[in-house]
């Protein structure tokens, strides 16, 4: 199967979405990224692993926390940028790697607002997958293990984290329908159906493209 | 192509919603059920037809614009239940005959809180259609004759008045991925493109059900 399109994928935590895009690109050959933007990121721009892991889809704390931490203004111009707190430092050079592997073929990315960082690239679609709770915690239990009574609060407060990450950095909400081209249910479908699903659709959307409503 | 399966649509105003049900309707050789609930909730409670139009898609009003149009509380019980407001009641009302037309047989019904109406049966289909606000706009203009400087802001109150009837009545958010199983930007299939994607979901669906994430 070929293809020239950028997968994003949003997702709920525990709802199988990292495991939806994973599939994804294996099927369609194309490369994955999801954690592997954390390492990409410091290779290119020379910054350890450990800092893009600690602010890893995480908006900006406050600033009351932000200068307790000391991370807020920046001291010196260590990441060529000062004045600016070091998440949204840490974004704009994650922002440039996604935009570089996009720009270099088709793949699949996962989180870190790669719809919005690539909003002007017209071969992009962008999904969200999202579950009911109980079949997020029953999964974050099984594949995440996760200690069955935090499991529902790890759930709830990821999406949080993710929502807060997303509508900071973004003009847009997280996990509302018109965010996305297509959002499903992964709990309805199951993994490889919504795999399906996704492949099914970039063929409508290719052969639909510029079609009036 | 033979169905078991009830489809309800909610949708952004102007984004094609109505007419992506109506052509899958078609498509299956199944009845279609939008504005046609007003005429058969009338039907199947003897009121007029005139009371549900006025009350369609609308949360009940606020106490204060109730009294003064003297609908709330019922000053009699006209429709055998007192004490409820106007719009409540034709809901309630409503909602049996939805559930009624569900029973029946497949069929495809639009907005009305169809969904969440029907939470307790398994052979649902529950899907949200939106697009651009752009595109939203030419359309209502085109299909609608909507006037052109008044478009914009009928797609946007209109939404609106749809997210409030929604929300009010339902323990769920209107326009949110996670109410839906399934969430399509028409502006980017199409209106044909969404109903084939419809079909292929349930396809998808009835092979996979019950498969865990």
């Amino acid at each position: 199967m070929s293809t020239n399109t950028v997968f994003t994928i949003g997702r709920q935590f525990g709802s199988g979405g990292r495991q939806v895009g994973k599939n994804l690109a294996e099927k369609l050959g194309i490369p994955f990224y999801d954690k592997e933007l954390i390492a990409i990121s410091a290779q290119d721009s020379g910054l350890s692993e450990a800092l893009f892991s600690n602010a890893d889809e995480k908006a900006t704390s406050s600033i009351f926390y932000s200068l307790v931490m000391g991370n807020y203004p920046m001291a010196s111009g260590a990441l060529g940028v000062t004045e600016m707190p070091l998440n949204d430092q840490l974004f704009l050079i994650q922002n440039k790697t996604i935009k570089r592997l996009a720009s270099e073929g088709p793949c699949v990315i996962v989180g870190r607002c790669a719809d919005y960082v690539l909003r002007e690239m017209k071969n992009t679609i962008n999904i969200f997958i999202h579950a009911d709770l109980e079949n997020r915690v029953e999964r974050a239990i099984r594949v995440y293990e996760v200690e069955e009574k935090k499991a529902e609060d790890v759930c709830l407060k990821t999406d949080k984290q993710r929502a807060n990450f997303y509508n900071y950095y973004s003009d847009r909400k997280w996990g509302m329908c018109r965010t996305y081209d297509l959002s499903l249910d992964s709990g309805k479908l199951g993994i490889d159906g919504c795999v399906e699903q996704i492949i099914y659709y970039e063929q409508l959307w290719q052969k639909n493209k510029g079609k009036a409503i």
